[in-house]
C-alpha cells in the first residue's frame, strides 16, 4: 500500500461517510487553485468535513502521517492560498455552513466556518441587520476571517478583524480551542482570535466564527464624480476622508478603467477619472452629510458629478464596478487579469495613483486602475500572457515597483489580499526584522509546519 | 560589589545621564503600584529612558544580569500591571513625551510611548481632530496600548487596538522592531501589532505608536434617564443599542451609585438606576436621533428625563460621572474601592446588573455598581476595608462570583482593565485551554521571561 493509500485509508475511517473523502481527479482539480494567475497544484485527497470532530480527526492523521493540510472555502482568495503546494490534503469546509446562533439584540450571530457573507447577510436582513464586509466574491466566512478580508465597506466598518469577536479552531494535531467570548469586549490575556484572523490558514483551521452585525441604514445615496486627472481624484479622496462624513463607500476608477467598463457594459460614463462615493446612515444624516459632500466635491472643479438616490440606479452603478474583472479581461481577450494590491496613507493617494500610471507606461503594459479609495488601497489590474515570458516578467517588476513605490510613501505591500504565496519576498522587505518571531510564532501553532505550508513565510532551514 | 550594584553601574553607563538611573527610596516608592488595592513592591532601580536607544540599552542589560523590567507609563492601571513583583528595573517612559509627527489629511500621529491621551488630543485639536480611546484617567498611550484601555467611548470608536496602525517595540535583550504602517488597514503577515496591543507590557515594551484620530463631532447631546429597577434600565440598553442611533457613550449608574454622587457632589439626581446617553455626529444627524432615542426610552417608562445640549451643562454631568471614584470612597471613609470588570453579551445587561447586587448584598458588602452599558462592561466598586481580613475575603469571593456569573453569560472576566496580577486565575477559568499556546507565545518574545513576570499568565514550571 502506498503512502496515500494509507492515508486515504485512514482518513475514511476518520470521517462518518467515507465518500467525503476523494481522490478523483475532478474533484482534485477543483481544489487545485483559486482565482489567480498561481499556477495550481492538486492536492493528492480532498476530504470535505461536516462538523469540528470531524476537521479534529483529519489534522490528527494528517499529523500521524506528517502530510500538509491546506484549508478551502470558496476558493475565492487572491494570492494563492487554497493552492496545496505540496499537495496532501486540501480540507473542503463549505459543507459545514450551519448559522448556528443569531442574536439580534446583541447584533452577532455564531457561525460554521463555511457559512457565506450572503448566506449571513440574508438571515440577518429579518432583523434589520447585515454583515458588513463585502470583498465582492461570496466567500465562506471562515476564509474571510482566515485572510482579514476587507473590499469596499471598510472604509466605514473596518476589514474582518474587528468582526471576530470569538473563534472555534482546530490545531494541527487535532486539538480545538475556543478563543474570545460573545461579549462585545475583552481584555483577556493576549489577543489569539486577532493573531488567527489573517494567518491564512497557517495556524489553525478555523471552524466556528462569532461575528458582530450591523444594523441596516436607513438611507443610502451614491454619488459618481470624475476630474480632469487622476491626481485631482486622489486630492478629492483625501478631503473626503478628513472631512468625518458618513461615508461608507469610496471607490476609485482611473480612466483606462473608466473607457473599459464603458466598452463593455456601455456604461456611458465621462471617460475621466471617477470616484463612486456612497453616504449611509439616518436619512437626516445623509442629507446634510451629501450637502457638505457636494459642496467639498465642487472645490477641486469636477468634470461630472451624478448623485443617484433610487436604490435601483445605485445597483446599477455598483454592478459596473463589480464586473470590473470581466470588463477589463475583455480588453484583451485570452490575457489573464493579475490584480496587485498595495495601500498608502490616504494623504499618498494622489501622488501613489500618479505613480501608478507612470510604472504601468514604463513597463509597456495594459492595466487598470481601481481602488477602495477611502482606504487608501490601490489595485492594478495587470493584463498577461502567461505564455508570452517577456509580458510576465515584466508584469512581475510592475509589482514589484508599485509595492516598493507603496512602501516608500509609508504603505503596505498588501491592504486586503494577504501575502499567500505571491508576496512571500515583499513581506520581507516591508517587516524583514519580523519574519523570525513569525516564523517561531507558526512553529507554535504547528510545531511539524503541515499547515498550508509555502504560504506567508517560508519555512526556515532547519 | 553586590549584584544590585553591579546592575546600577551598568545602567548608569547604558544611558546618556547617570542621574536617570535611581535607587533613591522615593523615586522607587512612586514606581511600587498603581491605582488599586494590590500591594505594593519597591523596584531595585528606577530608570527614566529618554528615547529608544536608551530602552534598547537597558533591555540587554537586564539580559545580561538576568533581572526583570516592568515598564512604567503614568501608574494608572488597574490590576496592578506596573507593580514590580521581581523587583529588578522599573522602566519609566514618561519622559518619551514626544508627538513625532500628526497627518491631518491622514487623520494619523506618531508619538512616543509617554505621550499621554490628553496631550495628543490637545495636539490634534488645532486640526478638528482628536483622540477619542478615553479610560478616565490621562494616561500615557504607551501603557494604554499595552493593557488595550478603553473606557466611556468604546461603544463608538472600540479599544485601543483597532486605534494603532502600527509600533515601534523592543524586545527583551535589546533588539527593536517596528510593526504596521502608516496605512489604514494591511494585510501583511501575522498582526504582531494586534498581538503586542493588550500584553500589557509582557512581549515588549513599546516604545512608539503610530494611532488614528477621529474628526471632533459637530453636535454632541447628552441625555440623563432613570429607571425604576435596574432591569429595566438593562431592558432600555438593549433597545438603544440595537437600535443604530449615534451613540457616543452609554453608561448606567444603579441607585446605590447614585445616591453616592447625590452626596458626595449634592448632584440632585433622582434616586433611580440612571443612564447617560451622548449622541454625536453633524447636527442634522445628533437632532434626527435624538428624537428617535425620546421615542425608545419612553417605551420602557422612564421615572425621570432630561437631555442637555448646553456643553457647560454636559461637562458638570459627566464630571459626576469621573468623580464616582471619590464619591464612592465618600460613603465610607477610610474604606479602599476595589472594582471589578467584567463584560457580557449586551442582551445579558439587564439578567447581570441585577445578578451583581444580589451577589453584594449576598456576600454582605457595600458597594455602586457602575458600566459602560453599550459594551457590556461592568464594574463593581466594593468598599474594603484592607485591614479586615474577613471583609477582604468577602470581596474575593464577591469578584469571583461576578466573574463566574459573567462567563456563564458568555462573556469575559474583564472588559478592559486587563489580566494584571489580579486576574490570572480568572483567565484559566475563562481560556484554559489557550493558557499553553499563550505561554508559548510569550517564550518567543521572552525567553527568559524577563518582562513583567507574574502577569497574565504565570510562568509554566521548568
Amino acid at each position: 500500500m502506498s503512502a496515500t493509500e494509507a492515508l486515504v485509508e485512514a482518513l475514511r475511517a476518520a470521517v462518518s461517510d467515507p465518500s467525503r473523502v476523494t481522490t478523483g481527479d475532478s474533484e482534485r482539480r477543483l481544489h487545485s487553485e483559486d482565482l489567480t494567475y498561481h499556477a495550481g497544484r492538486d492536492p493528492d485527497v480532498v476530504v470535505y468535513a461536516v462538523d469540528t470532530q470531524e476537521v479534529s480527526r483529519v489534522l490528527s492523521v494528517a499529523d500521524e502521517h506528517e502530510v500538509a493540510v491546506t484549508p478551502f472555502g470558496a476558493g475565492t482568495s487572491l494570492e494563492g492560498h487554497v493552492i496545496p503546494l505540496q499537495r496532501g490534503i486540501s480540507l473542503d469546509l463549505t459543507r459545514m455552513n450551519d448559522i448556528i446562533s443569531l442574536w439580534p439584540s446583541d447584533m452577532t450571530a455564531r457561525v460554521q466556518a463555511g457559512v457565506t457573507r450572503l448566506q449571513l447577510t440574508r438571515a440577518a436582513a429579518e432583523h434589520g441587520l447585515f454583515f458588513p464586509v463585502d470583498p465582492g466574491a461570496d466567500a465562506t466566512l471562515g476564509g474571510m476571517a482566515a485572510t482579514n478580508a476587507s473590499g469596499t465597506t471598510a472604509v466605514r466598518y473596518g476589514k474582518m478583524r474587528p468582526q471576530v469577536l470569538a473563534l472555534e479552531a482546530v490545531l494541527p494535531g487535532g486539538r480545538v480551542i475556543r478563543t474570545g467570548t460573545r461579549a462585545l469586549k475583552s481584555s483577556a490575556g493576549y489577543d489569539l482570535t486577532g493573531l488567527l484572523v489573517g494567518s491564512e490558514g497557517t495556524l489553525a483551521v478555523i471552524t466556528e466564527l462569532t461575528l458582530r452585525l450591523q444594523p441596516i441604514p436607513e438611507a443610502t445615496t451614491l454619488t459618481r464624480v470624475s476630474f480632469a486627472d487622476i491626481e485631482t481624484a486622489g486630492e478629492a479622496i483625501s478631503s473626503v476622508v478628513s472631512a468625518g462624513l458618513a461615508v461608507s463607500r469610496m471607490e476609485v476608477l482611473d480612466e483606462w478603467m473608466v473607457r473599459a467598463v464603458n466598452n463593455f457594459a456601455d456604461a456611458g460614463l465621462p471617460e475621466d477619472p471617477t470616484l463612486l462615493i456612497e453616504l449611509s446612515g439616518s436619512r437626516a444624516a445623509v442629507d446634510a452629510d451629501l450637502a457638505d459632500l457636494s459642496e467639498l466635491l465642487a472645490a477641486h472643479a469636477p468634470t461630472g458629478r451624478v448623485t443617484e438616490t433610487d436604490p435601483t440606479a445605485q445597483t446599477r452603478l455598483w454592478r459596473i464596478r463589480h464586473d470590473i474583472y470581466f470588463a477589463e479581461k475583455a480588453v484583451s481577450p485570452g490575457r489573464e487579469n493579475r490584480s496587485t494590491d498595495v495601500c498608502v496613507p490616504v494623504s499618498e493617494m494622489a501622488g501613489a495613483l500618479r505613480a501608478s500610471r507612470e510604472l504601468i507606461d514604463q513597463h509597456g503594459l495594459q492595466a487598470g486602475i481601481v481602488g477602495h479609495a477611502g482606504d487608501g488601497n490601490i489595485h492594478v489590474a495587470i493584463l498577461t500572457d502567461t505564455d508570452d515570458e517577456d509580458e510576465m516578467a515584466r508584469a512581475r517588476a510592475l509589482t514589484d515597483a508599485l509595492v516598493d513605490d507603496a512602501l516608500a510613501r509609508g504603505g503596505t505591500c498588501t491592504g486586503e489580499h494577504g501575502v499567500g504565496l505571491g508576496k512571500i519576498d515583499a513581506l520581507e522587505r516591508e517587516h524583514g526584522d519580523l519574519i523570525g518571531l513569525m516564523q517561531a510564532v507558526k512553529r507554535v501553532f504547528d510545531p511539524k509546519w503541515l499547515l498550508d505550508p509555502g504560504k506567508v513565510i517560508a519555512k526556515p532551514h532547519d
